[in-house]
């Protein structure tokens, strides 16, 4: 099994646990949580597929993608009692699901060889239309769009990306210290509650 | 015309007519009910061909599936003041598009050798998703996500289906009996108010 | 540089206009205005491009795009204070937006021998979807389900540049007819407060 299928496992896995407990809040029934949890986990990627044109986009032609969302979602219902701060454990899920999925569209677009701002535009897809369709379907204000800078640390942390693969670092470490770049940076946003100045 | 494009026109027919009457219920004018029909008798098959990647998607294809969904609005707003009790209308419009939308899907799914799995998918979302996205521009709550069972039924017609076709059932009598059993579930699901427990 | 692709720059930038006018509304930061500018405008042409499955989509294989849309986002940020009816101004921009993007649209149906029909409705799509769009993310009942004639006078204008084409119109002298006529419609619509009559 590849590196960069295990971050794509962990990428879906994170945003499926954060679609079930969006749709757990909302006191939708277990079916609406396993929907949740798949559109949240496979949003982002379906729409950069389809954006491409890589098509059957990627859940369609891997059966592990589908197994991995419904085994998410039951644990989440299963162990919900145990997690008390719905919030945090929610926020960081996503903080890990924003970074995960960024470096996969990233390194798509490399494969790709699109220019290095498609790439980073198609790691931005990819980590964050999940959540919108998420946010959208249960009647949130996409994160994306609350005043927390949130899209832009996925455009950061694509940056570095590519910046640690022009040095010279092998892929597989550009990859974790970028992801860590990402879920600290989402952290540190959070935590002191940074938001972008507005200029009007 | 083949047995499969009878049911197609049929399923067209049902949800242009269930988008109409969403539209007519608010108000909108003449040429938002004929997009309202629109979306929701295309808005299923057009995903699930953007996802397969078989493009130009179907409707671009095929002239009838406008003519049928243009003539099914009109005829809708024509004739509504005959028709009372608009819930119950739509409603059993509703359970045949999705029964009759389901099969159309999972044998698109069988014809490109998908798992049976996928089949079952691409079936629940050629059957729902048109539905969804007229609840979604019309600000309702999308029916899917509503407390009775919805999708479900759907899954359960498509697996019917997959298991009539394995025990050596000519595919026409499968595809009736499945569409039936869609459309019964449904009907028995509103009339008992059936629910999914929850588990949390 | 040919006289499309400068029409489409021209409908790019006021579409972008329109969606960073619509999002400084709401007060977003700026990134959520430079996002709002790219969505609006590189919507319609994005879906048109999915449906008839001309992918890579085109903002991902022209750099250009990209750069007007956040030219224009930023060139809005800065001159706001200048621009103090915001409402007429997004109106007008809104209105040369679908005027130049339908016939861009028309244009592309006509170059892959699409029916007369599919070509107006592709028009209509890549002229509106971009607005229904940022509508819908800003939860704003979509200006295209309004009262008002919208939708209707992108397919008015999609069929006045085919019949124009038809008597042997010079096909850039036909375009910029439609356009006129578009935004000139337009214009009419709200200033008039027409809207198309309801039948129920």
């Amino acid at each position: 099994m590849s590196f960069l299928s295990i971050i794509d496992i962990l990428g879906t896995f994170a945003f499926a646990v954060s679609g079930a407990f969006s749709a757990m809040e909302k006191k939708l029934d277990p079916f609406g949580v396993i929907i949740l949890s798949f559109v949240t986990a496979i949003g982002g990627g379906t729409l950069r597929d389809v954006l491409i044109g890589d098509t059957p986009v990627a859940w369609l032609r891997n059966g592990t993608t589908t197994l991995v969302i419904i085994a998410a979602a039951i644990v989440t219902m299963l162990f919900d009692k145990f997690l008390k701060r719905f919030s945090i454990t929610l926020f960081l899920f996503d903080a890990f699901g924003l970074g995960l999925f960024t470096l996969i569209g990233v390194e798509k677009g490399l494969q790709l060889q699109f220019s290095p701002g498609i790439c980073v535009a198609l790691g931005t897809i990819t980590g964050s239309f999940g959540g919108v369709t998420r946010d959208v379907l249960l009647n949130n204000v996409p994160l994306v769009f609350r005043k927390e800078i949130y899209a832009s640390v996925s455009i950061l942390g694509g940056l570095l990306y590519l910046l640690l693969l022009r040095v010279d670092m092998l892929s597989h470490l550009a990859t974790i210290i970028s992801i860590l770049f990402i879920v600290a940076f989402r952290i540190v946003v959070v935590r002191y509650k940074l938001a972008l100045p507005k200029f009007y």
